[in-house]
């Protein structure tokens, strides 16, 4: 069997995560990583691999795997989808994801390509259990509660704040849809540690939740990569109420993430040309192997 | 917007909240019941309704959702199929849903109709969750434990028991897939309770799983129609190990089962003719409503 030629552009958190998954996956081939920097200073783990700075210069990529940050997706994918090759990526601003679904619909479409976005837990698996709650209970309300795991924005956001030397800002639930802000900072010499505190709870990421600032000594020491999903939906089928669904995740959120892509990667070789979020796609073609063996085993 | 017109065909528990369940949806109509007697003595809530024991009497149907016993679902879908009608079913003998695919296969393309099969919770939406956690986790064991709830299945096999009067037979999960069956029996007049306990108890439905039969003054006191799920993955997402998945449903039964057939009532609408299992659909076709706008709230 021909096995699929991916590459990897962006090499980052995610992309060595998604490297892992290509590499155990059985129909996947690694035809090249790209990074900005080219072969310049690869990690080791690339030492087998094509690695450099153009995808063009990669041989017969059926799919790019774009592990890039969320905000540089539109234009990689526009720039590989337009050589005719099939782009995936976990693009996660919920509010921007129908725009970027137009913008690459056309894209993939005057390239003969496909483009799988907003791959990954959530946006991605998340969103399908949502639909088919949904779907099967039409009435009620769905809460998806995040953590206890690390927020990548909030982190990023708390980093941003002046005296803060290094951050890790947890996202709690505590259930309907209401988190909790874990904060944990390292802070830089000759700043007042409550001014600190106060101006990250200030900040439009903390401010309408319930946000705790706790100074360590080393924020590096409590960063884990877990993360966790509760979602839960009460509703109404037919006319029968009180229908209870819960769907729950304790997960590496970087290894679940690649492992998301390789599947949406896989998908994108069995659809017509234009953009999908994983919502339009039969959860079938997230996997290799017979169409009937699978119904066999998992129907 | 014109509404889909669909029929019921067989009229039993199922029939019953599928009717409900078409009466709650806002893109349905109901083109009428098809079931044997035909409109001689229907129940009062069909008095609106076409009743007839002909699905060539009622007006431009689109689908026909079977709501007949599992074992002559093929003999009618494929009837209907041949009359270029849509079909969807909740067949539920998971050994033989790949072998009815096959069938309803042919008789579909043949008359130009899309055929949705096996669609309840289990198979069925069930098989949504197994399917899409196997791809994420590609490596790992699912469980499926059923219940607390009846088995209708079992409750069949203990009332062909002589000396059995009534009996429900009740699904326990004890984990790992694993199942405890608890029944509750009435015993006819001049039959010893403990021969027919153990005639339950060596019957081929039974045999192989901890049984424990108790007699009831009343097994008609005892029946509810609620169920449950709880389904684990434990897996390993590319080389990571320990990623962890749960879901669970505590549901009404019947009520899911006609709203999963309502929905892929509308599914079949949006399919190319042949025959499909529910994870060889995108989840979004479950909804109605506007696609980017579904697209907006759910992923």
């Amino acid at each position: 069997m021909k096995k699929i030629r991916a590459a990897i552009v962006g090499y980052g958190n995610i992309g060595r995560y998604t490297l892992q998954a290509l590499e155990a996956a059985p129909d996947f081939e690694v035809a090249g990583i790209v990074r900005r920097a080219g072969a310049k200073d690869a990690p080791a783990e690339l030492a087998d691999y094509t690695v450099t700075d153009d995808i063009r210069n990669l041989q017969d990529v059926d799919v790019a795997i774009l592990s890039t940050p969320t905000r540089s997706v539109e234009k990689y994918a526009k720039e590989i989808l337009a050589l005719g090759i099939n782009t995936v990526d976990s693009f996660d601003i919920h509010t921007k994801i129908v725009d970027l679904r137009r913008s690459l619909n056309e894209s993939a479409k005057a390239g003969g390509a496909v483009s799988i976005i907003s791959a990954g837990w959530d946006p991605g698996s998340d969103s399908i259990v949502r639909t088919m709650l949904q779907a099967i209970a039409p009435k009620g309300i769905t809460y998806t509660n995040f953590g206890p795991g690390m927020s990548m924005g909030h982190t990023v956001a708390v980093k941003a704040v002046e005296g803060v030397k290094a951050a890790l800002s947890m996202t709690i639930p505590t259930g309907t849809g209401i988190h909790r802000r874990m904060v944990y900072v390292e802070i830089k010499e000759g700043y007042d540690f409550d001014k600190v505190a106060a101006a990250i709870k200030a900040d439009a990421y903390f401010v309408n939740d319930e946000t705790h600032v706790i100074e360590v000594p080393c924020v590096d020491d409590v960063i884990d990569m877990g993360h966790g999903v509760n979602l839960t939906r009460k509703g109404v089928s037919g006319k029968t109420q009180n229908q209870l669904f819960e769907f729950n995740m304790r997960i590496n959120n970087p290894a679940l993430t690649g492992q998301v892509l390789v599947c949406v990667a896989r998908a994108s070789m069995r659809q017509q040309p234009g953009c999908y979020t994983m919502i339009e796609i039969p959860v079938i073609d997230l996997l290799p192997g017979d169409r009937e063996d699978l119904i066999k085993h998992l129907v």
